[in-house]
């Protein structure tokens, strides 16, 4: 109920007028006939940032919900909930490259040329989810002897740098991790357990490899596999091997960090771990979807121009195929899924630490 | 490539500051602290108005190439790729709901009562296609006392009436079906051919009905059952019949255009007719997708806030389910199915009907 | 790794070939040309049926965690995981449609006689999903004289009816939610704060009314609207007048459980209502995806055979239109929108239980 | 209606029986407490390959409508309905991959060690298709030491190498598009119109360039950029660079079928290369697809297990992510986009051949 005597309308409250009145045509002012196609290519483009601000809007919201020394626990569940509406956004994000799909590339052709220099690189608002994710400038694929943010009117290139500054979701992240009060329970030594679980769970593998019916060449095969992969638990078990790696480049994610999303995987079927669990799974099922839309776009661009060679020297597709998979910001989440051991060769929690992890209020009590 | 020398930009060619300039919340401006949800709310209906504009414009194209004497034949295969395009276009709308859902009714109530008594019934593009489609005042199922019309701008109201009165798809659709020139191919009565074949098939039919292991009890149902199918194709074998039902309102399409469809839908994969069946077609998964986005509108409806009874004095969700089938325009069209016969039943093409209906164009000719 | 020397192989284990030597058609073994299309029939046909057996396993799993006196905490976000990938199962059931509908109705009429009178209506595995989900035949909308179950082999009849006098999902959930220990916390008296808190809101929405700028006409109309809106509450606030509905057949869900999905609805922010709340949004999610399920299939049949005649004595397509909604099983969820308020009309919980329904486990105790 | 008196049941008539015992759980069957996920595991693989199957049968079809000496003009519709159908099969294929993201790393472990040393790169049927569509081994990105039939059992082996040395659907592809009659008509030589065409519009575009504002760094870099696209466009204006690219790899595509691909694409308006336009736009849309489903594929195994390495020496997601490009078989498709022209430098079609490319049946003609 309106809180004034006004009397509000549909068509005024979503200023539709300002909204339908944004479609100018270039080969319309060229003074030719309107390109049909024309019009989808602006509208398309316009609903796209029109989604950007609603995910800028979301993910501000929660940058500001963690960007803080202790996260109200309430706030896993409220950020939880809009990182799923980011990720339902972002299904339509790819699902309207289909859209697009329809205009040929001779459609195309008819009002391309009035577009240039012209480009989606010089999407401000994209640039921005970006950052706010985590992505800064050292990640990014170059494309062309210039930074991207030259492509941006000065200000905007301003504003992003700014943002890069700041806490994105990804340091937010970190930090939260960080400060989880789990990996030490009392008198439990979650790594000292875990340990002891790997060496026992690679002996076992190497020990079945050996008895089986494969000839010899494919047992080495395998069991050369089986220490490549050992390599990558180290990381966990040897924190100066983490700080290598982390040096080099493979890895982003700090140590502590990496074992409390560990320990969050591990035991993420305790109450109190549920909600960061799914607050983990949100943040990689979104860093996917963009990664899944970059790469629609990509071929979305090869069926439209083909791989003509840009301004940046080589092909925009193959430029944009190649940074789907660059620009991926949680990779070390990804990661996570190759320590893993399965529930059965999981050290069980002390019964009292247990209990801890679960809810204090139980029907008993009422 | 320009054909000035003007620098395009992405952000100026798109007019974003104008686009994102366009979200005023509400409960923003009520002096109150915002209802985070609102954004969605306003950006989502944003988005839905930008891709109405689209279906309009792909609309009005398609009924500017049929609305002539003489349909050129190239435009057939332009008009279906542009219906496909409003189809996809359909399919993010009916996917967006996804989105809209991620908000609940509880966050929804944060800024309900400021957009009140604004609706979506009061949306003039939706409008402006229903009646662009071919539906008007008189097929719609009434809200409330007061006619659809009176929700609208008094100017857009106007508007909606000079659309009503002008052809709309189907009437443009009606017309081109009744001047194709298939129906008598020089000796050869389609009509003639069809009616004998229909006979036979129901001959048949109750033939294998009386020979089956049924008990008697079954078998009567099934042939009250295959008695009371054929009435259907009476409305064609009879043209007075199909008078009556389309004086009753059980039938909208003229006899002449059903008895053309029929043809285009029993010899479809001749090549002359393979465009108009791919065109009948896209109608009908058009005219298909506004049903299920209206449905998927009333679910929503119903989740968001319930059975309400709305000013219409009954719920919204109750309304718009039941306007969901009432509004359909090319029911028509699906009735066809019921007329089919099987293709081994057919009349078959005289071979000189068959030569007329190919391409001229061999490469034996070359 | 295999805890035996066997050499496990892709084909073997998913058992390929007793899949792919499942599909026979029947315009095959009459010895006439195969109809192409059947292929496609049968297959499609096996992946739903193969979906409904997943489906059945998940249910079967969150059934069995909550039919016991005290639900395990820790299974609710079990159960809500399973849930979530029914809901995904389904999204896939509906976009499989769209494969459907690739099959004109022409090219099934070429085998539609050979598999006469099998139907759609006796797939087993679909009536044990409605079955568990708590639909039971004297829900059921009616089709033809016999009741549903006569369709199905006869020991499949038996084993739909222990089904049905086992507890469904339904009956589960309304366990569940009357032994909430939320109702009374302490000294607070949820139903006296909310009953004032609606009376309030219901005083303030007639002012604003009586105060606006509408005629007086449209005044009256909102009145009225009002008034019969209150009727909803009355439901909660008034234990007889639920009784009442109760028996009319209105509502299902009893007094008890109405009130703690009320509670649970309006108090979602609180850490530990968060799970109970995700719960019973998937419930809701899931129920509505049945709905929508059912409401395509009814589109397709449309397109398919129009609107023919069944045995049931009205067209197929009108059968299962209504049915969509009339099956919905957990409508009284919906109907939990209807009685939300807005949050800052909510009753705030007194701090001591607000410390109750938070975590116990803090940072600060470690 | 049945052609004999046995009753058809829906239960018998797919098979139900032996479709859904064909679920045997590995951790089941080792004594354990069968794991959870391992039922998803099995159906949605049993799902892929039953849709594989449906795949197989469609492109079976096309092949052999296209593998003869001249195409039936009427199967280009019908071969591009049954690609479209693949289409929508692929959209389920893709959108199924949310289903398995709903399984956790955490729940896989749970019975993955029992599937050793099984992997889905032995799907026999998935091979076929492949190979059906022109995928060879030498194209291949090579996995571990050995070539990849030697996964398969060893008479599926055989099988494969026999379908890669038939005809494929590119080779029945580019057979059909050397044939097309169209590069000569009467007087019109295409290609000589077409070469002039593109050096006026490589012309014009330098002589905007050097007008423009840019400075002149700027201006170079497009200038280099116009020039190494002009190469493109060589490849087709000359026969004997075309054949170079050929014998490097870089194009497959035989020059004659290059050309009649690209006058089909610049012409495609014509009502007689309507048809063959849909077709090609669908063998893209379907390549395109596949390498869509590669790339989800790849994106869930990285959720799934990370980046462990596999035998074949790299990780299965890097192997597969730059598989997904590199197997993409219609890639000379997308490259005619490279080469097409704006309508409105195409050189006009003289009349009488415009007239050849018309449909013969006009309604003045009845």
């Amino acid at each position: 109920m309106a809180e004034n005597d006004r009397k509000m309308h549909y068509h005024d409250y979503l200023h539709i007028d300002q909204i339908l009145s944004a479609q100018v045509l270039e080969s319309e002012k060229a003074g030719r006939k309107p390109a049909h196609e024309e019009m989808l290519f602006i509208i398309i483009h316009q609903t796209y940032e029109l989604w950007f601000k609603q995910i800028i809007h979301e993910l501000s919201s929660v940058v500001r919900m963690f960007n803080v020394k202790e996260v109200d626990e309430r706030n896993i569940g409220v950020a939880t909930g809009r990182l799923r509406r980011v990720i339902e956004i972002q299904e339509v994000l790819v699902s309207q490259v289909r859209v697009l799909e329809t205009m040929t590339s001779l459609d195309f052709l008819e009002f391309r040329s009035y577009l240039f220099p012209a480009s989606g690189f010089q999407s401000f608002q994209f640039r921005q989810i970006e950052a706010m994710m985590g992505l800064e400038e050292e990640h990014r694929l170059r494309y062309g002897p210039k930074p991207y943010h030259t492509q941006l009117h000065s200000d905007q290139a301003g504003e992003i740098q700014d943002l890069e500054d700041a806490d994105s979701l990804f340091e937010c992240m970190e930090n939260w991790l960080e400060r989880t009060p789990f990996l030490h329970l009392g008198d439990f030594e979650f790594l000292k357990y875990y340990k002891q679980a790997v060496e026992d769970m690679i002996a076992q593998e190497k020990k079945f490899i050996q008895v089986s019916t494969m000839d010899q060449d494919e047992k080495d095969r395998h069991i050369a596999m089986l220490e490549a992969n050992s390599g990558y638990y180290e990381m966990v078990l040897d924190e100066s091997k983490h700080a290598e790696m982390q040096a080099s480049g493979q890895v982003r994610l700090s140590y502590k960090a990496s074992m409390a999303a560990l320990l969050i995987h591990l035991y993420r079927d305790e109450p109190i771990l549920h909600g960061p669990f799914n607050f983990l799974s949100c943040l990689k099922d979104m860093d996917e979807m963009f990664t899944t839309w970059r790469y629609r776009h990509a071929q979305m661009v090869l069926r439209m121009i083909g791989r003509k060679v840009g301004t940046g020297g080589s092909s925009g597709h193959d430029y944009l195929r190649n940074a789907a998979s660059q620009h991926q910001v949680f990779k070390d989440l990804y990661n996570i899924s190759t320590l893993l051991i399965p529930r059965s060769s999981l050290p069980p929690l002390p019964t009292e630490i247990k209990q801890q992890l679960g809810f204090y209020f139980t029907s008993t009590d009422v």
